[in-house]
């Protein structure tokens, strides 16, 4: 944490001042978050360029995001991960390169300042790690009870490399759909972290950045189709809205996909389906048949696609439906939720 | 309002389901956000161009707002309102032509969706006024009482044209300043409308974009120096911001500070100072002396300009310091707010 040598914010707690728009605010923003963000100037609006972005044919992407998780701290992450990591996806998943975030935090009265700094630290730290730069903010304070703690916004810019473009209206029969790295860790975390059920486990969220993968997929089959991050609603609505925009089937194999034992057994108690749950560092992709291999051993290259698999393939048969095999040899449709399965997980 | 005919959302008020990433989030979002917003596609980013990014030495802006207003809605505007005025107004403070909004809100649960469709509604047709256009957005759904009511962020990006660079920092001594309006209406408008005051008055938020303010302004005074809109914290708060970032003094006449009757009277009940009065819809402004005419001639032959009036100057006196001539001959120091003078005012 780099604090200004003449420190001047004292109090330990966020209170209404804090929010006011004067020299209390000021002095929050100054040694909380600019201290770790680090911004060129303090003018209302960050002034950016980037070669990427002025490039003939290229594109801007841009993408936003509250995020309201509880609790504000979990196994494997913070809000703060959550919000970069989540905005650097919603990028990535579309080809775009991440450059630029913004984030708006408000925060309820009485919240701990250490507790901010440490998500603050946490923002900092990842998108260093995405390789993206947080470059414009705000804070507002509302009174006790006017929200949960702190919520979190982020917004993010990217630039879409000329000819690029990843669409699920690309999608085609026959292309194979990979998932980088095992179902249902985030929301079984979360689930676990609340405390309600007395589950004890060592399930970490898989909350993680990926658009250094995204780019290595994309490298190594140029012909991928579509990605998506498989956040809230989890691989089954990743897939079915993919279907249904591709006007394509989507079959997928019980047995392919990649679960974890703790997940699975989580699952069965609670009687949760890990399909739905949310995942914060997994990705749904179709490529072309012929590059599936090649796409498969660029996600095993690297550290988020360790344990990447193929878990179906669209079809042309039920459009817009989502089938699975099951381990026992029949098939069954896997909808869209139409429910909630778990509140604020992101 | 524009509906699908396929109408499915048959609630009247928002549940947890409406949340979770399944069919109800979709119905929500499809009937009430996109259909007001009408977004290109339903990826989960937009992908955009636009030619004023890309000429040589333009630059991108980009600026980020949370809004948490009480009441929601208000004389003279909503949340929805503040939410795309004041984030076009803080592009355009910078020189920045808007281009692009994203939309984040946050929901308590048991809102009203009536009370959502107002307020897209509104958001929509003041990003068509202000030419600026909504491009991508989230909806997040927590408990009752864990949020308090809707909480709305607006994220922009613009074009800053070449060679166009406005920065408090290129204020000179002799600049004049000017605002467009009349100071501390919104503020004013808010603390009425919560009604815990029993005051019965006609004020109105100020609450608009400056967009067009701001072109005309640098068409007609291309030497302008600096903008800011006179937000939280009021115009005391900006000409402080202004003097300490210039490292000047800034010399403002009480008498000519344009202010409502009802305003002044609201403020000498309550002892306010209306210097520090929220306003949504005021900048204030810094031109080299040789252009000051021109500039108060342009403000004033628009709507939000019809009210300006020239407030002060700077000086090369009491630098980083804000002081007004009273009306009876005195001087006294505009320091910065120190705590808050109202609460939830944006």
């Amino acid at each position: 944490m780099n604090v200004p040598t003449r420190a001047r914010l004292r109090d330990t707690h966020v209170t209404l001042s804090h929010g006011g728009g004067g020299r209390a605010m000021r002095d929050l923003i100054d040694e909380v978050f600019a201290a770790a963000f680090r911004p060129d100037a303090m003018e209302d609006q960050a002034r950016l360029s980037d070669a990427a972005l002025t490039e003939p044919g290229a594109r801007l992407a841009m993408t936003t995001d509250s995020f309201v998780v509880t609790p504000l701290e979990f196994p494997g992450g913070d809000i703060g991960k959550l919000a970069i990591c989540g905005t650097v996806n919603d990028l990535a998943v579309g080809g775009a390169r991440p450059l630029w975030l913004s984030a708006a935090f408000i925060i309820e009265e009485g919240t701990e300042i250490a507790l901010l700094r440490r998500i603050v630290a946490t923002m900092a730290a990842e998108a260093e790690a995405a390789g993206v730069r947080i470059v414009t903010g705000d804070t507002k304070v509302v009174g006790r009870g006017a929200a949960d703690g702190v919520f979190v916004t982020t917004t993010g810019v990217g630039a879409i490399p000329p000819g690029r473009d990843l669409a699920a209206s690309r999608i085609r029969p026959g292309d194979v759909a990979l998932v980088n790295g095992v179902l249902g860790d985030h929301g079984a975390t979360i689930l676990a972290a609340r405390g309600d059920l007395a589950l004890s486990t060592d399930i970490r969220s898989d909350c993680q950045a990926l658009g250094h993968l995204m780019e290595a997929v994309i490298a190594a089959a140029p012909g991928t189709r579509a990605a998506r991050d498989a956040t809230r609603g989890g691989l089954a609505s990743a897939l079915n809205e993919m279907a249904e925009a591709a006007g394509v089937g989507v079959e997928i194999e019980e047995e392919a996909l990649p679960l974890r034992d703790e997940v699975k057994g989580m699952c069965e108690i609670l009687g949760l389906d890990p399909l739905y749950l949310a995942n914060e560092g997994t990705l749904v992709l179709f490529v072309p048949e012929a590059e599936a291999a090649a796409a498969l051993a660029a996600m095993r290259a690297r550290p988020e696609g360790r344990d990447a698999v193929i878990v179906g393939r669209a079809t042309a048969e039920h459009p817009g439906q989502v089938r699975m095999r099951t381990a026992f040899g029949g098939a069954r449709i896997v909808d869209m939720l139409v429910g909630e399965q778990l509140p604020r997980i992101c």
